[in-house]
């Protein structure tokens, strides 16, 4: 809906994600991970932190729920239908609202891949994931630059700047498909997340309820000079809060590290005997248990 | 030819091809074999998958036909001059006629390299198929961006549309002549294929037969945003159709295994003292061979 | 400052650091040293080239000096408003201004990385250090797209012109965040940083003070397109100011190292008995060192 | 000069560089060559193939030539001027001369650039030699960009055409600097480099003598849409000169070759007791020094 309203769904769904995700690249850089997530081990239960399944879950039902509050919301409304076969004409019906629907679709379908992924673990399906989740995000950008034929200037421009993040984070995934599990692009597609949902809180604020009492104008140059200015605040502002969360989970794990070798250091394994390689391995995935409990 | 039955031939040529590509794909990732087309065996006879003489064969004939029918079609028209020399101005004739020939050519040059590369079983000429078919693609894509102009905002988008799919194949065939064999080009190929051949008979139907009865507006915004959402509903037609496929193709690899192993696995080899692996590579052939049979 | 001073000062600054990294780059290649900078030894004290802390201190204070002109200059003027708040529609302020200072801050971000990258010598850091200087580079691109509105034919092609070098070093710049220390691209950075800061000192005369005291007229094609070959002379004097920073250093390098034979190469190191690769990387300490001195 | 002769004369050398390439392209894949022009040896005598440095010579003198006549053809004509400073608005003069001296200018660079790359034998020159060539091409394309200003559309489609090929002769030498040696750029620099100069010869004889006696018609929809298809036909031109090209060489190779064993393979150095690699590179030399004969 072009409201003010199914514009903040959306962008507290994605700044949700996105700050999850903050969390996961910094504890992975701050453990030395070679992978973002860990595979789930056969027994199924390895600590609190392998959420996995819930966050296709998340993205289906969030997905869902904006399909029907896009077809049935606000309630007696009914959208489900594309074609007006009462016109002669047979004109086409509710433009925006099968445009939310078909990026939501994409949104659904991925998470579909990331749940089906969970049941079969193998490598071949956490590149499907990755290429579904790329598609959610081109299919994003391209009803986006579908979206802003006959609006305003302003409109346009907050559009083209909201899909710099989205093909940068699809751009991403797409390369993720091929190289997996590099940090440098865990950050980026946490930064680029970040700054899309914020961009996107920034332009539902910005179009549906100005906070000064004055809307902008489109025919305005200073307003629309702004616009890129205030773009690169939010790419400062990701920065900012993916070092803040960064700090944080710096200070929590060297904390609990620090607590958990005066404890004696539960449920770690002793690898003794072993050498070279294997001992690294042993030694990531203690740390990983420990960071777990 | 500009008309309904001139866009539905080469649609249903491209999507009899990308349904034989998905099977063929699909098969290759059920067999995890490292290479889409396996190499004719010098034997010349082995099983009745290898059909690849078959691709080239039919790309030239359809191509020609495609040519034929431009010339020719409907019986006593003759487009074969392009200079209309008794015209004092020299005028050029048959435009589209030209413009579709030429695409129709270079489909007819990559079938000949395919042939060609049949006879010479060598590793430079793979790579010479793949550019062959690239640039038959890349002529496509151009071809397409010359024949928009002085046309209508309808049949822009809708062409400009066709040419995501057009120069993405093209793309992916300009990647495998440097890094040929990779199953996520073979995935992607493929479903290009599906979504370029769809959006053709979407393309022939909607400006020539709408269903409706009613021809598109190009002057109405409403329609022109249904292309582009149809065109996502294209994107994820394309992955049903192959995402079918490959369930059928599981379906019958599944059985098909089990009833080999049953009845003794025929033709399969002796690897009894090979290792490693010398051993992976006859286990993969023998797989090859009982897919085959 | 849209004035001849608030161009000339950062075209100044760019190109005495593009002349820095001339003479830092002409010496790791005749050197044929592997890294551009050699990582400071634990020792704090290893000669008077390593200035590295210099560059982060110097890209901070510039870009504040810069920031606080646009704020404070000429004396008496404030322009720290964003919003005019007693104007009823609460019109933006100083667009240009702000558009300098958000620029300006990207770079204090990147001296400011640079500085914590000195105190902290991880692999990641170096990373991270190229990603912000990229980052405030393609800000700088971005906020000059911006920029661009409403001006001139004349200064909206200076300023695209004046993108491709922004945007071939921002390009650079990523791509060493993941491949890192490759000659070439330095030499391309470096050159691009010189035909940048060049470019920078043109347009600031062209625009402001154009020596035949005649300004360049946008209405004029002949103006047009003198700049696009002037542009091509600036890329072939970056390239004379490259080659003869090379070749000096190429000069005092081959002096040195005669006179340092002649005089009994000081500090050298004895590799004597060691052998390989162990003796080669001695061997490249001892040049640097000898370089160094 | 914006005339027949002035678009002849580059065309021509473009072409004879092109089949110049296209056979030691040949010659190269037939002998299966890992560089396409092997360094000369230190006794600087090596059979009559390797004139590479009549390349840089013959680059010098024609681009020169090219200058000279851009300054002072038809004989008294003095263009060495830019700005004309009896005119009180001190307007440019020459723009189109000026525009050609500086692509001439830096294709001069480019010969320059081999010549010196001749006398030191460095891995490092070589890079040079291929990142001046690429700039060449660079600037060409942003020249010709600058020049299409105020032209009609039948003039803009015939250099934006042309920049196609020149800007993936460019993209390819740019890539030849990281990656440098491998067939397939080769055959693609070659065939781009055909197709470039074929269309410049086609250009030449469309916009300043058309055989039929009628000048093309920019406002006609019809003659630009031949543009493209005739740019594709160019294409198939191309590939045709190199086939042709690599026929002939083949035939010459394989005469050659077996007259060469008939008569007792002349120079033949005898790699009796050598092994492995060391055998093939010796293997390699001799068939070069026969091919040299």
């Amino acid at each position: 809906m072009g409201t003010f309203l199914g514009h903040l769904m959306p962008a507290m769904f994605f700044l949700s994600y996105s700050l999850y995700y903050s969390v996961l690249v910094s504890l992975a850089l701050l453990r030395k991970q070679k992978v973002l997530k860990p595979p789930l081990s056969p027994r199924e239960k390895r600590g609190r932190w392998q959420l996995v399944p819930g966050e296709g879950a998340a993205k289906v039902s969030i997905a869902l729920i904006g399909i029907l509050t896009e077809w049935f919301f606000p309630p007696g409304v009914n959208r489900l239908v594309i074609i007006d076969w009462k016109d002669p004409q047979r004109s086409f019906l509710f433009k925006d609202a099968w445009h939310h629907i078909t990026m939501y679709g994409f949104f659904v379908f991925s998470g579909v891949v990331d749940i089906m992924s969970q049941w079969r673990r193998e490598r071949q399906w956490v590149k499907l994931e990755r290429a579904a989740e790329a598609l959610a995000f081109y299919v994003l950008a391209l009803l986006m630059a579908n979206h802003l034929e006959n609006k305003s200037t302003l409109e346009i421009r907050v559009h083209v700047l909201f899909m710099v993040p989205v093909l940068l984070v699809a751009l991403v995934l797409s390369i993720e498909v091929w190289v997996p599990e590099q940090p440098q692009l865990w950050v980026l597609k946490t930064w680029m997340g970040l700054v899309l949902s914020s961009w996107l809180l920034q332009l539902s604020v910005l179009l549906y309820m100005p906070p000064s009492g004055q809307p902008w104008r489109a025919d305005n140059p200073t307003d629309i000079a702004f616009l890129g200015i205030f773009f690169c605040w939010h790419l400062a502002l990701g920065i900012a809060i993916l070092a803040t969360t960064y700090g944080l989970c710096s200070l929590w794990h060297h904390r609990f590290s620090s607590w958990t070798e005066a404890t004696g250091a539960g449920y770690k394994l002793c690898p003794t005997d072993s050498r070279g390689e294997e001992l690294e391995k042993l030694k990531a995935e203690a740390v990983l248990q420990d960071g777990g409990i």
